[in-house]
C-alpha cells in the first residue's frame, strides 16, 4: 500500500519567512486539490499521568494568533487541556503528499467570540452541543435524540452553555512535511526559541 | 467545509466483541473505499516535559499483539517512546466517516522481525534510512542525496542499522467513531481495564 510520491522536492527559497503565510500557500493549494475536507487536523493532547490522546477536530480559522477549533470544554480534551495545554495538531493532506505539524500552547478564546460560533451553528448542532455531555458514557442513544428532539421542537433559543467553545493554539513549532519518491522527503521546522523571530532548520528524512 | 454525513448509525449489535475483530472489518472497509493510504495513522508521542507531538507514520500490520511500524529508533518518536511509551494512534478515514482512536503502550519488536522486514524493502529506501539521522537538522540536503547514491552505487549489501526498527502498540483502549448527521455521531470504546476482558461502552458524541 506504500505509494510512490513525484512531487517536486521542497526547497528553502521555496517557503515563505512567515510560516503562517507559508501555511496558509498550503491550506488554500490543499482546498484546491484534496478532495476531502482539509481542514479536518488531528489534534494530540496529554492526560496527567502524561499519556496522549489523538482526535480530529476542524479548523474553524488560523491567523498569526493561533489556530482556532471549537469543542466542549468538558470533554476529555478539554480535561486534558486544563492540566497540560502543551497540544500538538497535525494537517495531513495526501493527495498533495504534505503533512504539517504544530506544537504549541492551547487557550481558551474569548467567550464573546464563542458565542458568535456558536450562535452562527445550525439549530440540530446547538442542540446537541447543549445537551451532550461529550466523552462520558451514554446509556441510551435514543434517551439522547429524543432529548435533543425535544428540545428543537420547543423553539427555545439555545443559548451557548458555559463548557462549550474555543480554543487557539499559539505554535512554537511548525513543520511543513514534503513527500518524495523513496523516503526523500523534504522537511523545514520553524521554531521560536524564546525569541520572537522565527528561525527555519531543514530536518533529515 | 463542514460536511453533512449521510452513513448509517451504529449500534452495539453492529459490533464484534473483539475490537481487533471490529479494526480488522473497518479497515477491509476503508480498503475498499477510501482513495489513499488506508494504513496511514497519526502517532501522537510525548517528551520528557509532556508535550505531545503528532505525525503520520504507516501501519505494516496488525493482529492482537499491536499494531506495528518501523522507523529510526533515534528519530524524534524513538525519543520520546524511550522516556515515556504511552503513545495513541489515530486512523482517520473520511470517505467511510470514520476515525478509529487507540491508546497503549509502544515495545520494540524482535530484532530478526525488524531485520526481515528492512530486508525486504527497495534499495533506495534502505540506503536512506541507514544515512538518515532523522529530526535532526540537516545541512546540506545535496550531500545528503551524494551519499546515499554512494551508498547505493557501491553494490554493498545494505543491511539494517541497530537504530532502525519496528514497535508494537500494544492497545488498552480503542474506540471506534462513526460519524453522522448534524454532529449525531456514534461512539463505542472497548477498554481493557486491568481486566483481561475487552468492555464495550457507547460515548456521548
Amino acid at each position: 500500500m506504500r505509494k510512490e510520491y513525484s512531487q517536486s522536492s521542497l526547497e528553502r527559497e521555496h517557503l515563505c519567512d512567515n510560516p503562517f503565510e507559508q501555511f496558509s500557500r498550503w491550506f488554500e493549494e490543499a482546498l484546491e486539490f484534496e478532495p476531502h475536507e482539509v481542514n479536518a487536523m488531528t489534534l494530540a493532547t496529554v492526560d496527567s499521568n502524561s499519556a496522549p490522546s489523538a482526535r480530529v477536530v476542524l479548523l474553524k480559522s488560523f491567523s498569526a494568533d493561533g489556530f482556532i477549533f471549537f469543542t466542549n470544554y468538558s470533554s476529555k480534551k478539554g480535561g486534558d487541556i486544563s492540566v497540560n495545554n502543551r497540544v500538538a495538531l497535525l494537517f495531513y493532506w495526501p493527495q498533495t503528499m504534505r503533512q504539517v505539524r504544530v506544537e504549541g500552547s492551547a487557550f481558551k478564546i474569548d467567550p464573546s467570540e464563542s458565542d458568535e460560533y456558536f450562535n452562527s451553528r445550525p439549530a440540530l448542532s446547538k442542540a446537541s452541543s447543549a445537551l451532550s455531555k461529550q466523552s462520558s458514557p451514554l446509556e441510551n442513544r435514543d434517551e439522547f435524540d429524543k432529548r435533543v428532539n425535544t428540545l428543537l421542537g420547543s423553539g427555545a433559543e439555545i443559548s451557548r452553555p458555559d463548557n462549550w467553545g474555543g480554543y487557539s493554539v499559539k505554535p512554537d513549532h511548525i513543520e511543513f512535511w514534503q513527500g518524495g519518491v523513496g523516503r526523500s522527503h523534504d522537511r523545514f521546522i520553524y521554531s521560536l526559541e524564546g525569541s520572537q523571530e522565527w528561525s527555519i532548520t531543514r530536518l533529515y528524512p
